[in-house]
């Protein structure tokens, strides 16, 4: 667990600027701030109450918001806690043997070896911009228990071709291959001519409505309030699972009061249905701009940025801008300890405009002086 | 997780008392509110920072705080988390067989079965009031993994003779067994006739100073913040090993980022060496005082009182006491799901003389209209 590991780590250095954490641009919302004070600032109960460990209301609230029974949902310290539990509620089954496509995010691939898990990796290739294909399938072969996806993935920003993923998750559930759908990101994925702002709204509807996980018996869809929120320093994501049996093994698996109390207020509080729905407009709207104009300035700048449809950009600069972005007070994500990508590579999270217009003047002057 | 498992979900009923959450009867500590109150209404870096994954400066002030190495010590989404990756670390060796003292905290037996390790169960007598006894050593053979040991044991709330502690950690360290011993109480655990502040002092010093675990190559100490600090809302425990190893290994079994900002926050502000002291030593006060006062009282109106170290107290009442006091807003710990008690047990937690005379009144109304 160190900075080189994840990258979110700050603590360290003397930050002005950070590019490295792929979380909302917008911040946290005003609206969730407000609460989250009021309750910190009034009686002792955040602090002195133990947490309800059944996170009954926020699970009631998750399952109106997603159209899914509250009894197929499990909450936890952040989505990482529940990628750890579902591999354990796995290999507690016996040995695992799990596919893994890189370069992804690497928390699943810790989680894979503290069960001691055999991983097959899917090498994503530079050439395709490191999307999945159909090669996938390939590899789910019926002894194979488990397959990652994450969608957009993290750090390429690619979101899976909706044909693909369907016959993925078509096929392991053929071949009884469970499947952890990592979709923290989802709704950071906005596209451009979405429209107005009715059409904003019937999108998002759209894509909060996971009632179609119940098809898939093998389905565990992760997701989280961190990054939509804005909100990695409380610690909150949840899973969908496909049946209670599976929310009940993965719940198996998890300390109890494993949700603090502010992490369940905030989470909530969030999901106001009229308030998040404007939040999240707003955001991808952001989002839409602002990733179309740091991918065409990064582009004129001579990096070669990957396809993404969410809220960072994945490029190759082939010099170290880290270190030298970091003298200025900027941090950025170093791709080197993705599987798969290697010195050269960076990931950049999308924010405002005038944060934006910033790192692209350091960029632009580094890249000059060269 | 129900509440009838942990008794400490008081969200669906209406409860004006608790005394089923054997927390600090003196409540978060002043300093610690300022601070954290200051933090949440200041800037957003409470919530829109990722925590730091290796939790550097708390482990560094527990470090002198315990006189131990920072790199023996590993910090937690409160104690549950590390009781179960202590568990996972032991099972990822192989199949675990361990020895679990009972009736106690039902956490260890959760983490056990999450693994699906093989549990010895050393049922503590009614007749020797629940205490350890030399009778364990015999259940501990070679072929035994793991040891739990809750000093003070909850829901007894007695220590175990440091003369049989002593025998019983030699013993294992001459086995290779691992001993997770609990100690989150371990502060809480006040006697009479300690004395006058100096005396306080010099005797939670003494207690503070864990540099002993060094001299036990098996051994893991468990110690939270939840319970001296009253603060179980917020998720904060850590554990002491032996070793770089030993840490290195349960630190693999956690996932990243699993203590939150405000848990990480609160934890350093609580280690101010000479307000922790002063706090530490009121608490005991009270404690010593409530407790014989509860006690006493408690023995006065029939009630077969278990004796006891700590901030809490383990009685036979023989009716259904918890139902009766439910209907008058009070909470109390019913001990039926403590594998070893049966109905009519409960635990209380001493708290100020004004809840103490509080839920006397109730309970000698009850016991008279019998």
């Amino acid at each position: 667990m160190t900075e080189q590991a994840h990258g979110g780590n700050r603590y360290d250095c003397f930050i002005t600027q950070d590019f490295s954490v792929n979380t909302s641009p917008m911040g946290l919302p005003d609206y969730v701030r407000e609460v989250l004070q009021q309750a910190v600032c009034g009686d002792d109960t955040l602090w002195e109450w133990y947490p309800d460990p059944d996170c009954s209301r926020l699970r009631e609230a998750l399952s109106v918001y997603h159209s899914v029974p509250k009894e197929h949902i499990v909450c936890g310290n952040g989505a990482c806690e529940l990628i750890w539990a579902a591999v354990r509620a796995i290999a507690k089954e016996g040995a695992v043997t799990a596919v893994l496509p890189v370069p992804s995010f690497s928390e699943y691939e810790r989680a894979l070896l503290s069960v001691g898990a055999g991983i097959r990796y899917e090498r994503l290739r530079e050439e395709q911009g490191f999307a999945l294909t159909e090669a996938v399938l390939e590899r789910l072969t019926p002894e194979v228990d488990l397959l990652f996806l994450c969608n957009p993935n993290n750090p390429v920003g690619d979101l899976i071709r909706p044909g693909l993923l369907d016959r993925v998750l078509e096929h392991c559930r053929k071949n009884k291959i469970t499947v952890i759908l990592d979709e923290c990101f989802r709704e950071l994925t906005a596209e451009e001519g979405e429209g107005d702002g009715t059409r904003w709204e019937t999108e998002i509807r759209r894509l909060l409505d996971v009632s179609w996980v119940s098809a898939y018996p093998n389905l565990i869809l992760l997701k989280a309030f961190t990054k939509l929120y804005a909100i990695p320093g409380i610690r909150l994501g949840y899973c969908i699972c496909n049946s209670v049996e599976t929310a009940r093994r993965l719940q198996e698996q998890l300390p109890c009061w494993n949700v603090s109390n502010l992490a369940q207020l905030a989470g909530l509080t969030a999901l106001d249905d009229k308030k998040s729905i404007d939040y999240i407009s707003q955001t991808r709207a952001l989002i839409c701009t602002e990733r179309k104009f740091l991918e065409t300035s990064l582009k004129k700048l001579g990096m070669r940025v990957l396809p993404g449809n969410a809220n960072f950009l994945c490029f190759y600069a082939g010099y170290p801008l880290r270190e030298e972005l970091l003298c200025r007070g900027i941090l950025i994500r170093d791709c080197t300890g993705f599987d798969g990508l290697g010195r050269g590579w960076y990931r950049i999270a999308v924010r405002t405009r005038q944060e934006n217009e910033s790192i692209l003047e350091e960029i632009k002057r580094l890249t000059k002086g060269r």
